[in-house]
This record gives structure tokens, sequence and C-alpha cells, in this order.
């Protein structure tokens, strides 16, 4: 018997792409079994898919309900340990809700409710059950991100004085200007991907790297949003003005009309001592800058990291690795969390970090909608 | 008799950097002639630096007002052409006004004035003589920013759907944070530098930028600004967000509080069919994105680049030219003006941007004092 | 019963990181299930790493030849169809001899062997026998790379003209220096790595890189190496030029000594019309370089890529993949060919890569002992 | 009068580039006078290139010959004290010549002279002499590059046991493949531009920079150098292997057939405790490499740096400086020379820079002829 994680997968089937991310995720430090899944709501394709990718059928489910029915029957040293909820937006939070409710772990992908009050109910079940739950924001599982978060815990920047981030694509660039595609594509329609389609899919992305890296909360903001054309006024573009203690203050912006722009996310933390600067594109790269010194450039695998840093590198300085390995260290700690042994809290996104992204969410198209005025969070 | 533009100086003298910039930007086209000068308010240092740097000391004169009034004693064929004024800020308005007034061609260093209603004063001096005002925003003198506006005149962009300029530097750092310093530079009292130090300073550039590369208005701001501490509440940091046109947004980011940061000016403008972006630091690169196809990076002294462009570029690609070079070809598009042949406004900042860039400087404070609110241009 | 590859392993066990990197490389696509192997010559640590890494551990074998021996009595749809080779570089020969033999796949880390009359025995067999050998020189796994290869392929540089490649390394720097650890390393100890330290690790990688993207055959080589103390004259740094064809030449650099790199291995070829260069230390820019025409940077997940090029990219543009997915696109390939499908030769270096890379090796010595005098390939 | 160096200068009338180069390298720090000059060999042409350029015509002269004898007429405190030699590469050394035997100082182009004889013929002369003379190889005028040499004196990077140089341009490319222009062109004709045409006109800069950031003599030369077509035999591209030391070796690589590339100099010492990298086209930056340590980016204007490097620096940091800067801090060191101020000898190079480099171009063609053999320098 295999001493690994029992896993179980809701959604990602087909040609999903974050099927692909969590599965090389998962599989990267040997340590979780794939074990049972709902990949697809047609239950032909769902088991189409489980022979396609080589698992045993006998726990591929007709659907989540039957799923977590049957697992439960199970005996414990055999029951799926953690679910990655990997479905449409919407059903983060019905799924996610069910299985802490019945004490199953749980990985979700942002964001992770619709609504703010879902995720605060979310938490609400999350404090009552022993259970631990991971948000899939990727991009702080990247070791160089775990460093800047783990210098400026360790006050290597002194005070923080300035706060800065970007999060610029242009994929919505094509369909925005066709009105049959930007009336049809389900990101800009709330009823499926809420109330936000910028802000929600990067912005919070973006907010959320500021609050983790620094270690504090934003406590308030003014968003001014962008839409290309008023026959559909979803956020493609936004900039939020963000305070962050008395005279910190800082800016956030996203945009999916950056036209050319890839996936161009950078962060960038200015303290009273020095500052770090961080680009995903480039993600091997953390920059230190300090008055009147050379900028210093670390890269992963040094031994002048910290110790979570380290923990997600694999191979010595000079092997680039990239989004999957980010993934994958999200997954290795929350093997750790599951198995009970220690972990540091900042190798996985938490509930809370999922509370407060909705709220900014929400209270960044609040902002927008009564004139650009500052709203607490 | 040299055929040299003759050239008249007001400051700059001592171990002053903004002279040498302009000294040697002057030199590098033969075009002019130092002729005359104040360089100091002290006679004797006035005399000395004539000495020091080589120039016959006659037309050295012992303050502003004799000068004006003894070069309008000379012949027109012996008489000081072009002012440059070089003077601490609060000196530009009044030199200014009395040169042209007087008229003289005049080149300003930045900001123009200290107020906005002095800039609108000169405006309408200006129009009613016959003479050229050139204002050293510098950077607008590098090639490729040049390119950048040639490509975007020539509609290569498309629509404009969203600006972003960032000016950051960190040099204020270790003077705001001694209390002694920052109560006693002159940059942060505001009978010296005007109402704003980093938007007066250094947002101003990055507004004029966003003007200049685009061709268009900036119609509206809305501006959060930051102090550090309050006992001195000038702004040494801020964020601007900007309105361009119906549906097209952008934001402004300045700071003089970045730690590390030197002169990280940046520039990206947005269009619907592709984008350009440019830095500062590295000027010789402009960066061409379009949807699915490879970044384009575009290098001063080609062929494919625009007449105005290659116009400012002296060597062959490959050979950097800097700062000094981008001086040097403000000074070659006002040599023209004065001498009557063809220019292309292009060239040289205008009257027109430091009327706006003092408005925006107010405007920017104003939209701050009153809580941030949206202030049109 | 799963439709996955069966995988045997032989080494890459204990905290080998050759092993993590083949075991996450074949886990990325879903086609192989790692069945049998022989992670460690003692027993007990085999088998305890096996349950370390969740494998099942009845076909955990004591030894290689066991493993041989009682695989080829299982039927053959449950007998293991690949092995990869993870052992230390003495032992690639004899396994890989043994395993071609008995009809298995090979997947084969580098050197292939120790000698080049080795190589060309392994050839020989490979040649009689109807099975797939892969030769892991990770580095053309990579999407621009095989992009790269693609568009010298399809005539985009025009006639080559000169070929450039570095490996620089700075990690035997503090052990060249010390005089205990220098006599100790196996990496300098001819019996146990070859008769080669630098070229024979990572010279090798480059050469093999330059026949890869070209499609050529370097013809003939003259070899400076260097070692830095005289008791021990192993290469730890050379220079080797190249004859491409009639007037094609270029140069291969490796050091081992280059103070503070770290894998910086690049690649450029410059052609007739174009050309392109490419670094591993980012691997997911390409740069075009033409005449008069911009730079571009071609980046993976475009459709302006080529086909084999985009089968190796899972996620769209602007998610950095890294060198486990280089690796895993190796793998990828190699199971096409072992089901039987359709693959294309460049997507994993063969047997051939192998015969050469040893003469390579072999001859770069050969022609430094001799006095840096040219040798035919 | 003015206290200003009398300057002359011979060639670089018309178009020429080097003359803006020059000209504006001699403006920079008020130091020169231009005074006289024969700027080409048609009188009608000289004289209205100098009234184009705004200098008195009373000291232009019909020829060479003819502007020394008239200079030595006149008294020593009004004759030219210093030629800058541009001509056409053949007339060099007899204008050098002929000035350095007159008690000029000179100011030359390179190459210094066509054949290593004449070089050893003005290395004796001068010495004979108390005149100074500058050698323009541009490129070590660059404060970073004079940081690099700093550095290395000061043993920062300890012994130096790798060095590697490479200079890559595409600008032959169009010629080397047209019958036509690859018959005409100068630089390709021995008896216009020397024995040598890629080392001669950039090799001999890569060789001149290992020397001087090294501080040392490379002893030994193995040259591999290229043509295209049999028809035009001149070097166009090469390779030459350098023996610095004992086990110090290295590589210079140069092309002129390397498409695309524009001025893609690069310069790389790696020394047994740390190393540094230096790249022209971004001439603002230098790398510091040391082991397991983040790399360190140096730039230019920073208290960190050597005070000769600050000398050659004249605005804060973040405000790039060119080519024309690097000239200029030529022409200031110079200054300092022939005004009898102290400075230091790494501010310009010498005729010992020129004579070596004289040396090289004549050995690397040698080295190749008679079957890339190793020779002494």
């Amino acid at each position: 018997m295999s001493n690994k994680i029992r896993w179980g997968v809701l959604g990602g089937g087909g040609d999903s792409l974050i099927g692909v991310l969590h599965r090389v995720a998962a599989s990267m430090f040997d340590a979780y079994q794939l074990t049972g899944a709902v990949f697809n709501p047609d239950y032909e394709e769902n088991i189409a898919f489980a022979k396609a990718i080589g698992i045993p059928t006998h726990r591929i489910y007709t659907d989540f309900d039957t799923m977590v029915a049957e697992e439960l029957q199970l005996p414990a040293e055999e029951r799926i340990q953690v679910f990655s909820v990997l479905t449409p937006n919407f059903l983060h939070f019905p799924m996610a809700k069910k299985l802490l409710e019945s004490g199953f772990h749980v990985i979700c992908e942002k964001p992770m409710t619709m609504m703010h009050a879902e995720a605060l109910e979310l938490e609400r079940i999350h404090k009552e059950k022993g259970v631990h739950f991971a948000l899939t924001h990727t991009y702080t599982g990247y070791p160089m991100v775990r460093q800047m978060k783990a210098m400026i815990a360790a006050g290597e920047l002194g005070e923080i004085q300035k706060i800065d981030a970007q999060y610029y694509q242009g994929w919505i660039n094509p369909i925005i200007h066709d009105p049959a595609q930007r009336s049809s594509t389900w990101r800009l329609d709330p009823a499926k991907s809420g109330i936000s389609c910028c802000m929600g899919d990067i912005g919070v992305h973006a907010y959320q790297m500021l609050e983790y890296v620094t270690g504090m909360d934003i406590k308030a903001i003014l968003a001014d949003l962008n839409h290309l054309y008023d026959d559909n006024q979803m956020d493609i573009d936004g900039t939020v003005l963000l305070r962050l203690g008395t005279n910190a203050k800082g800016v956030l912006r996203a945009s999916q009309i950056a036209t050319g722009e890839e996936n161009n996310f950078t962060v960038a933390v200015y303290g009273k001592k020095a500052s770090l600067k961080w680009e995903q594109e480039n993600p091997n790269y953390l920059y230190l800058l300090e008055d009147g010194q050379p900028v210093r450039v670390l890269k992963p695998g040094h031994g002048y990291n910290s110790r979570v840093s380290l923990d997600g590198t694999k191979l010595p300085p000079g092997h680039p690795e990239g989004i999957f390995d980010a993934m994958g260290n999200i997954y290795k700690g929350m093997a750790k969390a599951v198995r009970g042994e220690s972990y540091d809290p900042m190798e996985f996104p938490s509930m809370r970090d999922g509370v407060r992204g909705m709220s900014f969410i929400e209270k960044s198209v609040q902002s927008h909608k009564e004139g650009n005025v500052w709203i607490s969070l």
C-alpha cells in the first residue's frame, strides 16, 4: 500500500490546462496518488479521460454528490484525503463548502467563491473543522516570491513606504473589439464569472501578492475601472489606489487590454532601508535595491536564500524552474499539512487570502460605481 | 565672423550639472556660440567661471537686467539671439517673461514657472512676439521617444486604450528620514520649489511625456499624493489617475521614495492594434508589442525609424547615445527654428507643454487636497 | 489495467537530483507508470526509497542483472517497456548495452558511454534491434530550442556562416582551488568520469546543441583545454574552434571556472539572411536578428511557432516553463515512439547524438594533447 | 585670451562621423578650442566645412605639411598644442610621426599605423620627445570600463583564470554577399585598410580592452580567421585563442558577418575570487559575480565607484551617458596631460596600446596563414 496522500480531483478533464497544471504539480514530490475524480459532468467523457491519463476507473464517479457520499462510506484509511476543486468558478463555493463540511482537506482554485458573503461562510465552516485549505494563488509558490516575503518579514527592507503591483495582459483585446465575441464570452458575463472580469481574474492575484509578500493588510482602496464599449460594462482594465498604513500607500494596476502583453505581473515593495522587485515572466530573479549600493540580483537555490525559498527549489542554481514548479511547491506545502508535518504557513495561500480577495473584488467594483471613492477593506 | 547662433546663458555656473548639460548640448551640432552670460549672481565668481570654461569675459554681465539692457544696445547682428534660462525655479518666469518681451528666443529649463497663472501670462506674451520658445523636457529628445511619437501619430497603434507612465527615484529617501534635512532642503520648501515636490519635479515629466508621445490631451486627473512625515506635507510620492478620452484611461506614478531607484522613468502606450514601451534608463530600446506577434525591439539609427528620429542619431546602430545627446537634439531643433529653417514641432517641447504642465502640477495638488477628486485639465 | 507505458528506472534514488528530474518529466503527460526499479545498489535503501516515493515494492529488484532477467520472464504485456539509465557514468554503457540487446527501449543520461568505441558498439546493437533510444540532452526539449531548429531547417536564416556556443559555469571553482578537494572529487578522476571533465560534462552539451539546431555535422575541431593546477590535468575549461562547412566556422567555449556563472549556456547561429540566439537561463526567449530590422523576440505558445515547438508548451504565453518541462518534452516524444505513434525525430536526441558526442569529447582531448591541432570528426 | 587648449584637427570634415565624435568630445569639458584644421584634402571644401561648423578660417590650411610648417612659425603661446589625427588609416602613421617629431601632442584614431614596424618607429620617436600621445580606443573611456580596470587592479577578482571578449557586428553582411561590393569596398582592400579587415578594425579593440582591463599582457595567440568567398580572402570573422599567463587562458571572438548584430562588444574577466562582465551596448552596467552571492550590478556615478570612474561621469546615477561621453573622457584625460596636471594613466590609451595592437593584428594573420599555430606577442 502506497503511503501517498489519496487525492481526488473535481474538474480539470478534457483539454483543461488547469487540470494539467494541478496533476503535474501533485506528482512533483511523489506525495499524491490520484485516487478518484469527477473530471467531467458527462460520465462517459469522465471515464474516457481517466483512461486517457492512465487512472483506474473504479473511483471515477458520475457526479460530485455521489463522489462525496461514496467516499464517506469508505474506511478512513482508503478514503480520499484531499480534493482539488478545478471546476468553473461558480462551483467553487458549493463544492468547497460540502467538502469542508464532510471533513476533507481542500485545494481550491481561485476565485475562491463568487461573492464575499460566500467566502465568509466558507471561512466560518473551515474554522469549525480541523482540515486544511489551500487557495492556489500559484505565483506565491515561486521560490523568489517566498524569498521576498521572508526578507520583508525579517525586516530587511525596514518600514514599508510604497507598494506597486502590475498585472497586464492583452488577451481580451481581440475579443473585446468584436461585438459578437464580447457579448458571448463567459468571462464578460457576470452570471458566469462574477461581478468583475479584470479585478476578479487577475487584479485579485496582484492584491493577494501584495498582502502575501508584505505580510500586511491593505486598509482601503479607491478603484477606477474601465471598459471600452458601453454595451458591456464588465471591467477589463483598472487602477486601484491603496492605503497600506498611515503614510504607506501604493497602487495596483491590472489590465486585459494591454495589447501584446502576455502575463506581465510584477510586484515592487519599497522600504525605508531597501526595496525588492519581482517579475512573473522572469520568476527566477529577485532584485534588491538600496540607496547608493549596486543592485543585487538574487536567484533560487543559493545558500543566501531562506529555508522556505530553498525548500521550493529542486535543482542547483541556473536550472530555470517555472510555473509548474511554483504550483508543485504549493502542493508540497499542503502535503506536509495533510500529513501533520510541520510547515510554514507561507507555503500555501489560505482561506484568509480567499476572504480578503473576494472583499477586494467586490469593493473595487463598489468604489468604481460610487464614483471612485475610498472604501475600507 | 562665425555664422553660429549667438547664445546667452543665465545660471549654470560653478558646479551646476544643468550648466554642463546645456553647454555640451549646445556644442553638439556646431550651431551655437556661447556669447554672453550671467552664470552666477556674484560677479567675481561669474567672471572666474567664464575664464574656467574658456569664454571671453567682455559679455559676462553683473546681472540679468544689465545683460538684457546692454544686449539690446548692440546691433541686431551682434546681439545674443537665444537665451537659456538655467536659474533656480522661481526665476524662470520673470526672466523668460522679460526675454520674450524683449524679443529674444528662449530655451527654458522646467518647471517653466512657479504657478499656472504665470505660465498663462508667458503664453500670452509668447503669442504676441515672433520668437521661439523651447522647454527642456530633455527626455523627449531621445531618438526612440521621437520614434514612439511618430509611430503613434502615424496610427500604428490604432486607437489608444490605455496609458501608463512611471517615474520612480529614491534620492529623497535619506533626506526625508532625517528631520534636520527634511526641514531645510529647498526641494521641500514651497517658497523655493513651488507647491509640489514630486509632481512638480518629476511627475510633470511623465505627464508631458504622455501627452507628447500620444499627441493627445489628458482631460482629467484624480491624484493621491503622499508624504511620510506630517511635519512636512510636500508630496514626495503620488499616483494620478488619468482620463485620456471617453473610454481611454491611464495612470501616472511618481515617487522620490522608491528606495534604490535611480531615474526609472518608463512610458507605455497600449493601442487597439499594438503597443509601445520605453524606459529612460535604457533609452535606445523601444518595444513594439502586438497580439500574437514576437515583440520587436527598435533601436536608433536604423532606416526603419522616422526622419525626425534619425535626425537625432549621430552614429550608426549599436553606439549608445545618452542624455547629453537627447538634450543636444533639442538644441538642434531650436537652432533650426532660430535660423528660420524648417523643423518638426516635435523637435522641442513648447510653451503649450509648459502651460499644461503647470496646470497638471497645480491640479494634482488640488485633487489630492480636496479628497482625491476628479479635476478637469 | 492502465494504458500507461511501463517504465523502469536504474539509479536516481536517495537524494539524486537527476532522479527527481526524470520522475517529474515522466509524469508530465500522464504517459508513464513507474513499474520497477533499482534505485540504489543497496537493497534496503532501494526498498526504502521506493516506499518513500510511493512505489509498489514487488518489482524493486536487488540489482540490474536480476531485474533484466526477471522482467524478461514476465509476459510482454506486463513487462517493463522502457528503462531510464540514471546511474553513474561508467554504468551507462554496460546497462544500455544489455537493455538494448534484451529488446528494451532505453532513455539514457549523458554521457552515453565512457569511450567513443563503446558508443559505436551501442550504435551497432541499436541498429539491429527494433527499439527506441533517447539520450537526455535535456536542453533540446525547450520549446524555443525546437523552434530554433525548425526555423533553421526551414531555411529562415539562409546559409549558415557562423556558429557560437558558450557553456560557462563556476561551480568547480571552490573545489579546484582546494588541493584536498581537487584530488578527491569524482569529476576530476578519469577512472570515474572519463578522460574529460569540462568537455565531457558540459562542452558536449554545447556540441550536441550546435549540431541539433543547425542540423549539420561539425567536420573538424581544434581544442585548447585548460587546467589550473598541474597536479590535476583534467580539463576544467576550454575553447574549441569549429569547422562546419567550407567557409562556415565557429567556436565552442566551455568552462567550470567562470567564477559566479551558474549554468550560462548560450547558442548563436548566424546565417546569410538572419540569425537566432538563445540563452538557457532565460529559456523562453528566442532572438531573431536581421540586417536593418528590429530584433524580434519569440516566445513559447504563440501561433507563429512551429508545430513541434508548440507541442512542448503546456500553458498560454507568459507562463514560464523550465528545465523540468524541457525534460518532460523529451519523455513525451519518447512515449510517442514507444507507442508507435508518429513523432518528429527532433523530439528527442538520438543514438547518433551520443556517438558524435563521444567522438567530440575524445577528439577534443586528442587535439589539445597533440598541440592544438585540427582533427576531423 | 582663452585658456583653452589650442587644438588642431586633421580629417573629419564633410559628413565624417568620426569628426563629429571628436568635436563633441573635445567640447565636453570646456578644455579645447578648435584653432586650426585640415578637414579635407580639397581646400575649398575645407574652408566651406570650417564655415559650416563656425570655425574661423584663418588657420584652415591647404594641406598637412603647410599646416605643420606654419604652426611652427607661430610663437609657442599661439601655436596649436595638440592635434587629432582622423584621416584615413594609411595617413595615421606619417602624420603622427611628423607631429611627434615636431613636438606636438597627438590624439590618434586607431589603427595607429598600417604595420607593426611603423608602430615601433612611432614608439621610438615618442620616447625621445616630451609630448603626450593618446590612441582613441573609445570604449575604454566608459566609466564602467574604468571601474572594471580599477577593481581588477585592486585585486578584487583575485588571480585571473579566464578571459573572454566578443566583438560581433553584421554590417559587412550585405557587402560581402555582393560580388561588386566586396571587390570595391575599401575595408576589404589591403592597400587601403591593411592586412586585416575584421581583426584590424574590431578585433584589435577587443584585444586592447582585455589588456586594458586586466593590466596584463597577452603572451601568445592562435588565430583562426574566416572569409566567405575565396575571391576575397580578407578576414571578416575570426576566433583567437589567448594565453594570458601560465594557466590563464582565454578567447577573443570578432565578426563582421554576425548577421543583425550591431556593435555587440562584450568583455568578461573571471578571477579566482570574483568576475566582472561588461557589454558595450548597455555600457552603464557592470556585473560582478561571486560564488554563491547575488550578482551585483554596478552603475556609474555612485560613491562605490573608483575615483577615475567617477571622474568620467557628469550626471547623477540613472542619467545614461553614451559613446560621446566615453570619448569625452579620453579628451578630458589628455587635457590634463597636456596642461601638466596630474592624471591617471588609465585615462587614455597609450602608444604602448597601439604598438601591441599592431602586433596583435599582424600576428593574428600570421598565425592563421601558417595553419593556426601559436605565436608569441
